[in-house]
């Protein structure tokens, strides 16, 4: 007997049809003898059009009233999946976030969990009945309902199995699980059968369409075993679990890339003490994230070019804060570029391997695609290549590190 | 200055330009000077919508679960109309069953108000602030989501103006008011000024389509003042009020057809002691409702016919159960007919003014038209007829009653 929470993503519950066929799921994993906890998310759509009513009515709306109108879209899946667990003779009970309560802060809109009163929950498990919980929501320390952000049902799932101190955390989606690169991409990519947090965490470009960033973190502070399969397949999942359960540690576990890059290269700049600090500082406080920084001396030594990447959709802004600073700087000319894209390989085994920066380069060189900028850190190397090669890269760099399937 | 309770039906709040429409309304009450609680229906379509979900995974759902579903539905629209008095700086929040709390029996999907603690709300309409309240759903004992019935909200409304000791709860639906005749088949029908609880709740049919019986008697109960008006119009409404509130009492305030009634025939039903006793009693037992009763001897005395009129979606049951008695009863045929219609005429002022069943007679008459049965209560007179006639009986009545406008 083990006690897991099973998760259901938007896909897996869109229509009526979809939310029997999960039951069915949790009929399978109750007759096993487990005490199972599911967590649902809104029909697939349903969110995105209790958001649309928000905004047409204001642009600027009122986070807590956004909070009540699209935690509905949770309540109507946890009813419906309790009921079709009952058509299926599955002891069952919807629970909505205040009902539990699953206790928030109070940053309406993206509130972060806090307790998770799970005494009642559990001494249903003792007679037999499932638990159906509502995802995304919770209870404000106002007494009213707060939401967690988008995609917040998976985070609700992983606080929920650590409250719970469940055996395994399963989410429910429409990918068979975390492959070794964006399949559309690289036809021959691998499913991965496991994968450690901290890879995850840095596959985001891969996780963000499986699993919400801050769930992963969860899981790995609370060591929540995570699976990511599909409620449309029975193929075997990806388990996202704690590197010490990872017996063979693979150098190169993935290829990911990041499209929402730009780069931003300001010319001949005068190369004094501190101004650094001017570009940077004023980038900081204007709450714009910069990733990637190199300098190139010119050859006088006299000034030097400085190129950093931002997010996409930070440029306009930050352009805009550079131009304000241009006599505190003293470049000559700023060229913005958003025609970049950065190409990643991560994976936990290079700590304890050199040379694959080494083989990364060489295999971007025999394509003819040229780096821009670099950085790591001690699981990942990141490249910044023109936008226009990101396949190219990425099936290379596939090749390279012996991900392809067979 | 008055303290209101504005309630706006599913047409009211059919997407997000009418919402904005209404809290328009609800501004010029508040910049009246008005203290205001607004209470709101799903959108049109909406509940039906969820109810269908319940249907289609579980013919026979646990209402419990049907509840938290349905409740959905008006705690968007009182987001939106929460989000749309703040784009018009408009003080106002959102106001759930269970924060309130509007505390309810444990009847889910119809549940009865036990107790609405106004406290909190009162308070901040001392700081200028509109309470918007979701209709149709409160708090059971049992900690979980309970609503009222279809049509509920205007009941949410009525309990709320009570228990705020509002001067006036004004429902604002897609008609003008309450007419004296459906305007569908009488195009002279007149917009009533005033009509009282007791004539309200008998025009069941004109007031079904705009009031729930559940909210007239709570109504009259609690003495609030009720105003149906539209939403999509300035015109002044109808007011429902006490009796002693109108000088000038109309024999007759309106004529209204019951179009879901069906007639059964017993014949030849031998005369004796007790017979009426197992034919109602049996009915009775199977919870089905017998409206108008007729029994005619047959000319030797020996045998009677019974006619009597149930709901017409109890026809078969009534029927089964009948044809089960047979040899209890003892009657040589059965014979059932959904063709039929009940007229009423309906006015306070018939408890003064004999002759009303007479005018009525002989106006249906004087357009031979047959009546089948006949009931009467101290404010109004029913005749059953055949369902064709339907149209011309109201007209005819309309005429001789002096109600068509000028």
């Amino acid at each position: 007997m083990a006690r897991l929470v099973m998760k259901f993503g938007g896909t897996s519950v869109a229509g009526t049809e979809r939310i029997r066929n999960a039951a069915a799921r949790v009929k399978r994993e109750v007759e096993a003898g487990n005490e199972v906890a599911v967590v649902v998310s809104a029909m697939a759509g349903e969110t995105n059009r209790l958001v649309g009513f928000c905004r047409e009515i204001a642009p600027l709306h009122d986070a807590r009233e956004y909070d009540t109108v699209v935690a509905s879209g949770e309540q109507v899946t946890t009813g419906l999946m309790a009921l079709a667990l009952h058509q299926i003779d599955v002891s069952a009970r919807s629970w909505l976030g205040w009902q539990i309560p699953v206790r928030t802060d109070g940053t309406h809109g993206s509130a972060r969990i806090e307790a998770i009163e799970t005494a009642e929950i559990e001494r249903r498990f003792g007679e037999g009945q499932v638990a159906v919980v509502a995802g995304f929501q919770g209870l404000g320390p106002d007494g009213r309902v707060t939401t967690l952000g988008r995609g917040g049902s998976d985070t609700s799932a992983v606080a929920l199995a650590a409250a719970l101190r469940a055996d395994r955390c399963d989410i429910y989606t429409d990918v068979e699980g975390i492959f070794t690169a964006d399949p559309r991409i690289v036809t021959r990519a691998r499913k991965l059968a496991k994968i450690t947090y901290e890879e995850m965490l840095e596959l985001a470009s891969l996780g963000a369409r499986v699993l919400q960033t801050r769930s992963v973190e969860m899981a790995m502070n609370h060591r929540v075993r995570l699976q990511v399969l599909s409620s449309l397949s029975d193929a075997p999942g990806t388990l996202v679990i704690d590197e010490d359960e990872i017996m063979e540690k693979r150098v190169v576990s993935g290829i990911t890339y990041a499209p929402d890059e730009a780069k931003i290269t300001l010319h001949a700049v005068a190369d004094r003490p501190g101004v650094a600090a001017v570009i940077f500082g004023s980038l900081s406080q204007a709450n714009i994230n910069v990733d990637m920084i190199v300098q190139s001396a010119a050859p006088d030594g006299s000034t030097t070019d400085i190129t950093f990447t931002v997010g996409r959709t930070e440029l306009e802004r930050a352009l805009k804060v550079l131009e304000g600073k241009k006599s505190d700087i003293g470049y000559s000319r700023l060229s913005p570029d958003p025609n970049v894209v950065k190409v990643s390989v991560v994976g936990v085994g290079m700590r304890s391997h050199a040379g694959v920066a080494q083989t990364m380069f060489q295999a971007l060189a025999a394509k003819n695609i040229n780096i821009q900028a670099i950085s790591t850190s001690e699981i990942k190397v990141s490249v910044l290549i023109g936008a226009d090669y990101t396949e190219l890269a990425v099936r290379a760099l596939h090749s390279a590190f012996g991900l392809d399937a067979a």
